[in-house]
């Protein structure tokens, strides 16, 4: 439905036409310092066509905080915020729209509710995104403040396009070749790569040459009257270990769930992924190593920085694939996704959107496991356990 | 934690070495005529090295009922259902356990709870997982009964073979070049393959040449003392349409949650997957035919019976990567997930486990839809809409 | 936490001086026919000081739709409401608030959350309460054009003055004297009363005579300065058996968190209550009748409706009692409740919220049991059982 | 459904004749030293007749822990116990089973579900609360353990047989009159009372000259092969400041709900209650006090202990009532709720499922306000906000 999280729970509402768009984001810790402009700025990123994030503030999809704040500080009760759609204008409907669009939504909503919105979709369109973003920057706010938690999602691939270090290398049968996916360039890409880098070039890449073909990539989509897909990475920095419930819980289900929910995915895969499969236990195995902070921490990151679905305090990364826009030029006057075809832009400004889900379920699981330490933290000593069973910041 | 599901819910127990493992199944459809040996098949199916299913019943993992039912028919109440462990000693506190297994789960559950199971990993071990395919085999039972649905689990890669039709072809820059992915024969094998084929070879791959192949690569990481990843496949046929509960529960989001939550699982593609989104839009989409019921259906299915987080009544597809078991040669004293290093049947006999996990998706799912299009049906009919918005049945 | 309700789930959010206070409904059924109007009717009854409804509509507390619905029409989708605060002055300052209010929640949501809404308890405040109010009126409109129920919330008692056929009868110690709480003046104002004969008097109690000693009271309580609190009785009727989910979703259980979670409230009884306990079983016990439609109904109804926590079809009635408001004359300027002290109106102006409340329940109960009935419809009939275990219309 | 709680969640199963009947607890907090004894004591004072406690333990409805503990310390997974039924045998359908038993819930489950269970009620059976009493005992070893919390239900009516403190005085028109609802003789009682002056007598009455005008009562009944009702009064001690989620959430609301879902209950109360309702608000008010710990109380505790449905720090207590048992002499042979009728012990054996309840509520409600203080801490001070509206302790 349309709740997403447990003690951290965003509900958003809104589809294409109606009045506007938003979300209810309940269990926000209180005392946090808040504005309207924190949310906007990812508002902004989220917008297609900007490619000028330093001009002044675009006055549309303004957010419009409702409730839960008083003198800029959260208190603890729910927060609402919305944004007016501006095209609240229905459907011409003397247009035929006798049969559905292929790989459009409107068919499995009539199927699913027995009426559908005039504009099509309803809810499978990308203004249904607006309360997400806008409910992701408030825990990223928190997610920073607290624990310095960065999330930073950019394009590795447009088409057949792919960012080098993130490329799987040709599937030979030779078990030595173990490909890029998991090199030292791409390592170092995920600890270092910021939001300023990405936003550098529209395609949303951080790498600018891979940036400028997959330009030409798109240009030629555009051209073709056609549109193509590409996959987004996600990197989360600076998570304590620890969080994840199994067994049903574990941090990347509830990951793979929040992305599989963005309209227009088809694929997750953390850490290794697919291509991890082709890799022998013996070169896939993270060896530990203890860090200078005195924690274990693994020398490679095949896990993605989750083992037994608990995050194990490395990076967390993951990519998600999303599949070309249904939406080609055939078919324009019913645009979905807001994009024009093979819209370079049309693509990349999703990238907030995988930051705003990923923060939701990182905050959520957080607050989950929060209390638990906290719980655990009142009881005595445990006096009656050999000491490999306890953790010696424990007692 | 260690429920899944709204409505057709499941809770899991037990961990390697305890009493027992097992479930409780609350929200079965009571009237459904149910026994032990209905969920004692997978039970079976499920074990490792059971290369001669015809054989009589084992009487290892047995599964004992302990509520819900009454002279073989469900009563709606929760259903318990427990399998004893067999070996519940306690690990050998005297063996040095000071140094976390790499890649397994101790380390992270050490971090999560401040103490573990003397066993390592707890619930991450494979024994947790009896549970749910016991109550996989429930939901299963209801949807053959009721809807006519399969749910078949084959294996389609250990390590870099791949069953041909399932293999991505090599990313060359011609757009032209869409693969096999979706090919005929591809979609052939998904509308045909039954438990029985996937049960000839122990492998669980239904292309015996193909099995021939990955067995060679079993052998040969035993042989290395090391281990090998691979693929689950997984076909849903006959689903009604209108299943999936846009924004957020989105039918491939629920299922993406519940194999990411399979222990091992590393990543997760619904119909054309990651491979699709290296496909002009042009040919991506799905056009939409006549069928002989009358219904809409797709000429090719590059959605994987999704669409709009929503089934569309075409076959649903997924994949389901597992990474290399972390339990190689040098740790085998601590063996987790039961399997010696290498072992084929180590990662055949968690089939029934994807097919499990896939009858608790499309069951909750169905239950919650079932409500709404109930409640719908007793309204008056819409009067006041144009026809293109309501859907012809529906008044 | 701000979400009520499984299937029908209703989120709100807002406080005293915000923005705006509101709900999202989501899992409303698609195809209802629903306008704005049609949840004004409650909000105006809902506002204090409401002597004569039949004025024209006060643009006060106006319902703002957001979503969810096209041409008059639900959707399915979630519908989002809000209703601008008048007053969105932040408290002022100045003022020594020094000392927490007696009874009064500004000190436990201090307390609670470390930081408070300045205006006093923010959430605690009866602003909140105008999103289940709207929300409610959605339910309410599905109840009455699905199923012909009926919600009749209305004040029993203030003070010591109650509706002489709900006043439980002198404990004597005659186990006979089983006073007048079941009595058939009470039964037939139950099967009968409707909102017109409510609203006639603005202490919104049915029994003329009664409502002006009621008047009488609470003008005493006005001119010592002082407050007083009362009963509220709500009858549901027209409900189908079989609703509530056993073992801790009872359908009074549910009903009992719905009602205490109202602003005020401290007790609930659902049919004989508290009275019930001083009856002997053979005077309490129901006897069956065969009722006209050929379904079983009961002859008495101490129950209220419900049996083992499922609804057996017969007429649903409870009581809340909520206490005295904490507001009194020494603490005028900081009225909570928007009251003033001793007000009539204050009291009365609760009933559509009860209505709500309970409309809230039901909904959310019907929808669980009308899939559970569904997915039951499609099982092949039993013939294993022994008939006295089998419904009839279930084969 | 069968579950209840968000973070403490439980899971029950079971009925009269099955198999056996139990429970899974997730999310107890690991690290807590449990063994099956702790949980045995409260399922000995449970059982009926159990007129003295000292005697060796009896074997009858021994809890079998199956998982979540190592070493007699819990792993923070999940804790599924059992207790084997030992009438296993199902009903003997030679008898006439046609006409459904007067105020017993197998007409309201055939009503539902369609089927039953042949020994009537099914989960309305008391089997069905083993699994909640035993859960309970774990809340309430961690509560004692963590903070010294205590819980305490006995019975202070049997019919009109009243504990003299909790006897509401008569209805008179004198506002001054406010009876001994909240005297000092009763809030005396509430704080020192002990489980062990409860289990002295059989009635569960801790004031020795009413215990023995109620067993008259009920010896009453018995030989008027009839049944009589009663009220639970309980209360819970050393609860911390702050427990309790508004609005839908509420402490009391979830209270309530818990206490509803015991069977044969009909009314709940908190605090002053329905008595209540006729005090002025300037008697009914509770003064605050500083206590010697240097935070706030109140003089008086018509509050029960909540305030905004959020807990002050106060005692909690609260009443509920419990209609007379159904199975009266003319139904013997289906005796339900396993009673004689009129038996004594039948309501006694009550207690620890009441105290049970009480310590889920608690236990879940702390574990998420735990986590919310925990999240809060994490930020920096408060600089913004003028002192008011900051607790002084959270920066």
């Amino acid at each position: 439905m349309s709740t997403f999280g447990h003690l951290f729970r965003v509900t958003t509402f809104g589809e294409s036409h109606c009045a506007s768009v938003g979300a209810i984001i309940d269990g926000c810790p209180p005392g946090l310092s808040l504005s309207a402009d924190d949310i906007q700025v990812q508002m902004n990123r989220r917008r297609p066509g900007q490619s000028d994030l330093t001009t002044p503030r675009n006055e549309k999809d303004r957010v419009l905080l409702q409730s839960g704040l008083e003198l800029g500080v959260t208190l603890g009760t729910p927060i609402a915020l919305m944004v007016k759609n501006e095209d609240q204008r229905p459907h011409d409907y003397s247009e035929t729209d006798l049969y559905p669009r292929p790989s459009h939504a409107d068919h499995t909503y009539l199927e699913k509710y027995g009426v559908k919105a005039s504009s099509g979709g309803g809810r499978s369109s990308a203004r249904e995104t607006v309360g997400r973003v806008a409910a992701g920057a408030i825990a990223e706010k928190y997610l920073k403040a607290a624990y310095g938690i960065e999330i930073i999602a950019f394009v590795s691939s447009v088409g057949k396009i792919h960012l080098p270090s993130t490329i799987p290398s040709p599937s030979t049968d030779d078990d030595d070749d173990v490909g890029d996916a998991l090199s030292e360039d791409f390592r170092k890409l995920l600890s270092t790569v910021t939001r300023e880098q990405v936003d550098q070039h529209p395609t949303r890449c951080p790498h600018p040459e891979t940036a400028e073909l997959m330009t030409k990539r798109i240009v030629r989509a555009k051209e073709a009257l056609d549109s193509i897909g590409g996959i987004v990475t996600c990197v989360i920095r600076n998570v304590p270990s620890g969080l994840g419930e199994p067994c049903f819980d574990k941090f990347e289900a509830t990951l793979a769930h929040a992305m599989l929910s963005i309209p227009a995915t088809k694929a997750f895969e953390i850490g290794s992924g697919f291509r991890g499969t082709e890799v022998p236990g013996s070169k896939h195995n993270d060896a530990f190593v203890r860090r200078e902070d005195g924690k274990l921490g693994t020398k490679t990151n095949w896990s993605g920085g989750v083992q037994g679905g608990i995050t194990n305090g490395e990076d967390i990364y993951f990519r998600v694939g999303f599949k070309s826009p249904a939406t080609i030029s055939q078919a324009q006057s019913t645009a979905q996704y807001d994009g024009t075809p093979g819209s370079l832009a049309a693509r990349g400004r999703h990238d907030p959107l995988f930051e705003a889900m990923a923060s939701l379920v990182v905050m959520d699981q957080l607050l989950i496991q929060n209390s638990r330490k906290t719980a655990a933290s009142l009881l005595p000593p445990i006096t009656t356990l050999p000491p490999t069973m306890v953790m010696p910041t424990r007692n």
